[in-house]
């Protein structure tokens, strides 16, 4: 949870700079408005018991919601972002990451624009956020459905069969070409010459340059619908380039993605080479935050530290307690090391006598000893350097 | 949205600083998960259609779920808090914010410690919330299971009405004493003579005395459980002190919560007074964080607001650009009026020869002429001392 609240800042951080605000809506919709919006993937769909009342089904995604939302409210123009999870019933696959419940992270930008600049911003978002996730080095694929449609129409795929081939070209992420061409031709029913032809195109990659180039394309030219794709892939390309990420970013023909909602633009960010963060996610993580504990040596102490945490608690300090009346020394050491807390404040009778407390930084076992009013004002101020202040030397402890 | 991450950033600051982690459980739990814990509330749990698989419900509280992960996960000890949905099949009655999907706010102690400690830590965190939400005056009613059922047996209700008689009592707070005894009387069959015993105890309030004072009752004094539960509340009491939160505590002895699973010490805040922040809700909240907005004063200049606004994001400043080529001025100084951005950056074919920015403060139109380099070194430094910094005025324009 620890990580899930970092990396959820993280992209949150970045949705905001760009001026988005958030929205929320409820994990159940209408069974109606899910149905025919997802095509072959709506068998995956969790309804609920019919026990009364109107008919309900867990949201699929966030997309179907967030345009419900927009109809029933009348909004027309607006820039939000949305991070909840959503439900399918899949076969779960936990070695793989795929779960039956898990997070979608969406940013949507609704409105009339003009073209690609609205686009744009969204592959620079995706841009930022895999960069500063440090996940890795990556690239952001595009492409146009009417690219894939017009290239479909004119390899001669017949138009009924647009979506369903549009699926199997999904699978190439996956699949080897050999596979696809087979689902293609034995399964849907294409002539291995139509599907040959598909081959060609899907198997290119490049940029602006490519866009350019298929323009130039004589078959791609008879498809109104492919040149007006192609031409918004140059346009996109160009305020990409002002944007400076066009790094990371490939004009790839293959992608296709599942769902029968895109009608435009398409994109996917992938990893290319795993980085630091996500091996080391095996490294301890801290769970909490607590930069203090309060703790005593002798029995009798509870009333003692019960006031003292009362002080740091007023005083905004992350700070813990044993709830036993007569805990150890030992084991409240312990806690600290298991628990990562870099501090605690010791009592004991011959401080409560003095009007002090002992601070100890776990780690080293550094002890100094210093008045309550200090450590609360110190913490407050600068909670790294109390032990180096009260000393007046350059021995820091380290707090995260 | 806005106020709900404000309140929820209230809520987390305090957990957090009372040494709590975080834990996240699935929207479903098996549906016999969830049997038989919630008593006669239990008509109210959703449940999913069997589409084949596990047979599921959505959940109803976060207790149980939090119950069923310590006991799959073998975990003895834990502080952790948990904000997140639950559902209930109810009536909503959105006039007095009842709705069937609703967030709680979780905060549990598990494990084995000496009596009230946590109890009173955890008083501590509602009074502290309470308190920082500034939602107005509060009281925090505490009760103990133990005394009701004890004083049940003292007063004469037979053992297996206790819950039936506990949920009539739990009414208290919004039916007058008559109702309530006519539900016991006429609905579950105790006799007036008890019911009016009941009565007179269900009007008690106080403090650390009213449970010492109990503890003298001769006829409370029968019942074991009912003195343990008031030993109890007094030890409570005394640690309550410590933690400076008796001024808001009250031991009143009609309180008594729904469901099956309180044992022990259980408790409730209620406002007594709406505060301010309460009643002002009709203020306009602004819903996102942008700091400037990139805007052009003459035509075709989309390519050079671009640039500059890249230069912004990637400087990690909250900024927003029009999605047009060509937007007239006055439509974004008015979006920036509607949306409460404080400033816009205009660049115009003057200031780009002269290699400038114009920068204007939206309320007050004052305007300066920075350098590009400036705008974004200022705002990294000091957003809010931009103005006066290049004028070296003290005219300060004030960002939230």
């Amino acid at each position: 949870m620890a990580i899930r609240e970092k990396v959820f800042n993280t992209i949150i951080s970045c949705f905001k700079r760009h001026g988005a605000e958030t929205i929320d809506t409820p994990v159940f919709e209408l069974k109606e408005t899910l149905t025919g919006k997802y095509g072959e993937d709506s068998k995956l769909i969790y309804d609920l018991k019919d026990q009364g009342g109107e008919l309900l089904s867990l949201r699929y995604d966030l997309t179907v919601p967030f345009a419900r939302y927009l109809a029933m409210n009348k909004i027309t123009n607006i820039k939000r972002y949305h991070i909840a999870k959503v439900y399918r019933r899949d076969n779960p696959a936990m070695t793989r990451g795929r779960y039956r419940e898990f997070y979608q992270c969406d940013f949507d930008i609704a409105g009339q624009y003009d073209a690609m600049i609205p686009d744009a911003e969204c592959l620079k978002i995706v841009h930022e956020i895999l960069s500063e996730l440090e996940l890795g080095d990556f690239r952001i694929k595009v492409n146009d459905r009417r690219i894939l449609d017009g290239m479909f129409a004119v390899c001669g795929v017949p138009d009924d069969k647009f979506r369903t081939i549009c699926s199997t070209v999904d699978k190439l992420d996956k699949m080897a070409w050999e596979d696809v061409k087979m689902e293609m031709v034995k399964e849907k029913g294409l002539s291995e010459e139509v599907a040959d032809q598909i081959g060609e195109y899907v198997s290119m990659q490049g940029g602006m340059d490519l866009a350019e180039r298929l323009l130039q394309d004589q078959k791609m030219l008879q498809s109104k619908q492919a040149c007006a794709g192609l031409s918004d892939i140059k346009l996109l390309f160009s305020y990409l380039q002002l944007f400076q990420v066009t790094d990371k970013v490939v004009f790839d023909l293959s992608l296709a993605r599942g769902l029968d909602y895109y009608t435009g633009i398409i994109y996917e960010g992938v990893l290319t080479q795993a980085g630091e963060s996500v091996s080391a996610s095996a490294q301890k993580v801290r769970t909490t935050e607590v930069q203090v504990m309060v703790a005593s040596a002798q029995k009798n102490l509870l009333e003692e530290r019960l006031r003292l945490i009362t002080e740091l608690w007023n005083a905004g300090i992350k700070a813990e307690v044993m709830h036993k009346k007569n805990p150890k020394l030992l084991s409240q050491l312990q806690h600290c090391e298991e628990s990562g807390i870099p501090l605690v404040a010791i009592l004991g009778e011959q401080e409560l006598k003095d009007g002090v407390v002992k601070l100890r930084v776990v780690a080293t076992r550094e002890e100094v000893r210093l008045r309550e009013s200090f450590i609360r004002e110190s913490f407050r101020r600068r909670p790294c350097h109390i032990i180096s202040d009260s000393h007046d030397t350059n021995r820091y402890c380290h707090l995260k």
